[in-house]
């Protein structure tokens, strides 16, 4: 059986706009679970990373909202909350979807701590924005109290910025590995619970945030996949996005690649990291793909009629 | 290698006092995990599950308190978010003391649904407070609006009632199952992710908060463990409990047990469960034994010199 390390984008664990409930997650997380169940069943080995970034902020939000009755949760525990709420949605959701089409195997969530370098350049420049909007004056307070670095978005006012460091090591690795073949797991949640280690061997959490498709591709490289399918909200990786001129692409190599990042085809922080994941996979293993999709197309894809597929050449 | 289930209390998780920070948690995490690891490196085979109320109480808090700005989590999300959060802190405490101990063995959280019976008398008569305390008109609107069952606490105003049924069936045992001689797996917390099964086979989150001690032992006999260790603020099960003629036991059969409970020695919502559960195990077991001890104390009562322990006869 052919091995799949899916990377699921947010779009497809909860509906559009801001702050939806967790029952409007689940419902999206329903639809989702569907289609991840036919990949399953239709005889792949899958393994699941999600991504977290909404929840993870309505989390830091309402933590730092209610800090006057209890205390703001640091950023790994807000991590660690958000694993446990979409894991939970995500195998509750897809073991009935399993159970429908004669399947039982399990599906379960690991909490997910992933190791990045303190030295990390990241950590100098952090750029991901977290978390609720600050007045100038609210943002000057936690920028001298706390340390945080602020940033200004125009009306929107100005937000929190975490350090986006490159996942080195996947803690909980040995338990996924030993369990990928027989059950269906849920790790890396949100890219993993960043920590660092320290020279004794102890782990510390850090404020930051891992990029869900990099942390995918470093368990897909672990566990020795067959392919790295990473799911976003379009069907193709595409030249000249959203002009008259888009070309969607069916298949790129790492030379093709290359060139059209030199181009600055790519956004970062959207496509950018997914089509570096996918290609640093491929780099990896020359004779192995990544598949770039959305989750409609994602059946179609891996059976080459769809999608965009990365190859080494 | 004796396998051994350890429900592990709220003192073991947090300091005394209200609203502990996360910091502050992790700290008493790291010194109850070098207790944890001892066990573990004597021989045993441990599983752990830990119980929850004040970080689900935190998590509800917060989340009700920031209602405004992002919508507040139905409880079984919040008791799916505080398994990622003190899972978290377990696994990378735990894993640590083992590693300082020499010994390498995976220590991994799972998210854990566990089932519970929409009939069950319970949910006719909810009894466990949560979340925040609210004033008689909040509570009324709460009632009204949300349908939550509300009570007054005195001075401390009103807090919302949950139900606690009993644990029926854990969904994610297999996967536990397979996990449990070869790492230490920390399942069920708070009891678990309390669901109903509906009549379609899917699941369901509901309100509720399922005993942790009730889970361990659902757990342990599905497991077939030896030993139920449950961990607690005192040393020994006591009658006549903090009056002059306290009487600390160092066993007590199922016989005793149930006079003693006709009795009323043991105080409902504390340490009635708790012998309930080790009696439960036992009955279930007729040749294997529960311990009810201290953290202090349990590597002295698993070897039979300290603690209480139950058993058949």
């Amino acid at each position: 059986m052919e091995k799949v390390v899916i990377a699921l984008g947010g779009k497809s664990l909860q509906p559009k706009g801001n702050h939806p409930t967790a029952e409007e997650q689940l419902e999206v997380v329903k639809h989702t679970c569907e289609y991840l169940a036919d990949i399953s069943c239709d005889g792949y080995d899958i393994a699941i990373v999600h991504g977290n970034g909404p929840q993870v902020g309505d989390i830091l939000l309402a933590s730092e909202e209610a800090n006057d009755v209890t205390p703001a949760m640091p950023f790994d525990v807000c991590g660690a909350m958000s694993q446990g709420y979409i894991g939970y949605h995500l195998q509750q959701a897809l073991k009935y979807a399993m159970s429908v089409r004669g399947n039982n195997m399990p599906v379960i969530t690991v909490a997910t701590q992933v190791i990045v370098d303190r030295n990390d350049p990241a950590f100098s420049n952090p750029i991901k924005p977290i978390g609720a909007s600050y007045t100038a004056e609210e943002a000057k307070e936690m920028q001298e109290k706390k340390g945080f670095p602020m940033r200004e978005y125009g009306d929107r006012g100005y937000r929190r910025l975490v350090a986006s460091p490159a996942p080195q090591r996947i803690v909980e690795l040995d338990a996924i590995k030993a369990m990928w073949e027989s059950k269906i797991v849920i790790s890396c949640g949100g890219g993993g619970i960043p920590v660092v280690e320290n020279m004794d061997g102890t782990l510390e959490g850090v404020e930051a945030v891992i990029d869900k498709d990099y942390a995918a591709e470093l368990l897909a490289e672990n566990l020795n996949a067959d392919i790295l399918l990473i799911l976003t909200e379009v069907d193709h990786v595409a030249l000249n996005w959203n002009t008259p001129n888009q070309e969607n692409l069916s298949k790129m190599s790492l030379k093709e690649g290359a060139r059209y990042i030199a181009e600055g085809q790519f956004q970062t922080g959207t496509m950018l990291p997914k089509v570096e994941a996918a290609m640093k996979f491929v780099r990896c293993y020359p004779n192995k793909k990544a598949i770039i999709t959305s989750l409609d197309k994602a059946m179609d894809a891996l059976k080459g009629q769809g999608g965009t597929t990365i190859t080494f050449a």
